[in-house]
């Protein structure tokens, strides 16, 4: 059995880069008629998607799993359709591909384009939604990017559906056989194989919890993007507007927890810690956030507040929970998030110029905020249309990935016979 | 010994990534003086690092290495001057650090930029002359990033005294401790804890054969940026300006066969290939080029040359020799280069607009050539002015890698308190 798998992955991944050859010949009209019968096939595959997800959902309620995971697995006509819809937003997006990031002429006369091209092939790997299965798949393939596929095994006959559907119905319009593929297998070892396959992948893509990320970054040969935890930090300067400064910490904590770019750790100013932090902290208890303080802010906030651990300082929450430290200044707030957060999201509210500047030089984050929310470390929010994750790494993408980061470049020269000699 | 080498390499990493966060706020102006009060020092102390690189010399003539590899080893003034010089010209460059790469406002007010920043700590693994330790450290600092040089063991004691001199000589002028690094064991397994050590290196860069190369790919959880070989080709299309594809040919081929955009397959339009195959043949046997030919060019050419082996295609001979195939047409020679090639560089000899605008789609490398000999696949030729390698990765870097490549970026966000809710 093990051996058949690996056969089978390498021939996925044989056929894969044979595609990427092909889809990479596409031009923009092309890939957005493809990814429009995409959309209606989906569509048209509404009751078939639905009744292999009921398996899906079956399973789940036998295995045991919460009522909110079985929620994330559940697919219903509406949320087919908003598959369907995001399959068309990313239709009407600009193409990256073919774009001339520069050019230039040479003393010699020889003329240089860079221009932005396909990567290849990526391999995603996910644990979450089916509704990866086509957002994954329809942004890597309107940046010409032929996809392996391998979602959770929860999902595993909805992720079978919807890929077998985006494939049929994209070839109806010209799609190359083998764009979209979806290993068909559950077990662990398939991520193994394919972590491995470097002569035919040249991306990989973990999307979901640390253990699978890193699974993957001890697996694989060729890069991986990572998309890591969210530890975001607001500091409040002494110099900021108070309202604001408690209207951001509330958004940015409470909008919506449970995700990436949600407020984990807040810092204040010493300077303003005994007048701000009584108000702040009545704010937020009403709205059920837990407050884990340090010394100085638990003595300033009372017995409302719980002491904060060494650990808090490195948690993710993603639920209504906050640590909460005084700090002297700011040099200390940058020190403190440098070292213990996680280089995704972090913001300064102050009304002083040159402070700001000190921040946003200083902190090495993929999106550092003065005076917004840190909720809007978002691929939508920055006006890309659609994302495939936040990178929390340095090479290649950082911060929200979205269409631009799915392509590589290529030197495009033209002459006339300059011979170096 | 084995975990007392770790433990030196974990402090290596942290004060390395102490160091860098330090760098990274280091002015533009300032980053030049360090780097000419490093020039100035090296040639200060050029006859101590001449003295210990007789160290080297001896072990090398010693352990019966050739002449070519001692040459290249050895160290002279002329040479540590030229390290000097090439210092300084690294010092003239513009900074990519801080500059703007983007910049837009969105519908709420929020302001968007995204500007270039030190990508923080780059461990470099390399075999070759000892000059690589002050070209690759230099390049690091003037993008704002720390270095953990990782030399061969020829050049160990020319190693140390380059990297103490260029370290030493920087603190004068400004350079924060621990900057530039050099791990002083020889030990293979010290490359194996570089590469583990993804808690503090951004980055690793192994230049040198691919065994090397592999070595660190299998290891490294941090992302790799990969210098394979070259093997170059040049499609001789039927439309082609017959002297100017035998010019193209001679430079790319001769001119210095031994470095990685020289040229290795020499692939011919079956149309031409009667007329033109001859001429070429005999240019390049007067260039003592060894002829490695397929069943149809070896029967035009006869026997001056050699019949290619199945191996032939996929060689980088760095050498005097070149393997010539005949082929139908472009869509043959495309399949060939992107089945058979490195993804490096490759060429078309055409009048054709409309084949040339075919190859440069369809070729699937870093730099695609039209009528232009393939040695100028080069970052200085490029005008970069410098460069740390020539990337065969589609990630991050592709084809020549100079100070930009050496950065990432972030996004800095200014509002006025937005909020999400």
């Amino acid at each position: 059995m093990s051996e058949d798998i690996k056969d089978k992955i390498e021939n996925m991944g044989a056929a894969a880069l044979s595609a990427s050859r092909v889809l990479a010949t596409l031009g923009t009209d092309k890939k957005n008629q493809i990814l429009l019968a995409m959309a209606d096939k989906l569509l048209s595959d509404s009751d078939s998607i639905i009744e292999a997800n009921k398996v899906d959902i079956s399973a789940a309620e036998e295995n045991g799993l919460t009522n909110a995971m079985i929620d994330r697995l559940r697919l219903d006509e509406s949320r087919v359709e908003a598959i369907a819809d995001s399959i068309r937003q990313v239709a009407s997006l600009p193409d990256p591909v073919g774009q001339i990031m520069d050019d230039w002429e040479r003393p010699n006369g020889m003329q240089i384009r860079q221009i932005r091209v396909p990567i290849g092939v990526i391999g995603i790997i996910y644990e979450s939604r089916p509704n990866v299965t086509s957002d994954a798949a329809v942004l890597c393939l309107k940046t010409g990017n032929a996809t392996i596929l391998r979602g959770g095994k929860e999902s595993i006959h909805s992720n079978k559906a919807i890929a077998a559907s985006l494939q049929s119905g994209g070839e109806v319009a010209g799609l190359p056989k083998n764009c979209i593929q979806l290993i068909p297998f559950t077990e662990r070892e398939s991520v193994n194989h394919l972590a491995q396959m470097d002569q035919y992948l040249d991306l990989i893509i973990p999307r979901g919890g640390a253990g699978l990320i890193e699974a993957v970054v001890s697996m694989a040969r060729m890069p991986v993007i990572k998309h890591y935890d969210g530890i975001c930090h607001l500091y409040i300067d002494d110099e900021c507007d108070s309202d604001m400064a408690r209207k951001l910490v509330i958004d940015s904590k409470t909008q919506k927890p449970s995700v990436c770019n949600a407020l984990e750790t807040l810092l204040v100013s010493e300077t303003i810690a005994e007048s701000w932090l009584p108000l702040i902290a009545a704010d937020l208890i009403e709205k059920d956030v837990e407050l884990r303080c340090d010394e100085k802010s638990l003595t300033i906030i009372g017995d409302s507040a719980l002491a904060a651990k060494d650990e808090d300082w490195r948690a993710e929450y993603l639920d209504l929970i906050l640590s909460i430290k005084v700090v002297k200044d700011i040099n200390e707030a940058i020190d403190h998030i440098n070292e213990y957060g996680s280089h995704h999201s972090d913001c300064i509210v102050t009304g002083s110029d040159r402070k700001a500047q000190q921040f946003m030089s200083e902190i090495d984050s993929a999106t550092v905020f003065w005076n917004v929310s840190t909720r809007f470390s978002d691929g939508e929010e920055f006006g890309f249309g659609a994302e495939i994750g936040i990178s929390t790494d340095k090479l290649h993408a950082r911060g929200p990935m979205a269409l631009r980061e799915l392509t590589s470049y290529k030197y495009l020269i033209t002459g006339n016979g300059q011979t170096k000699a």
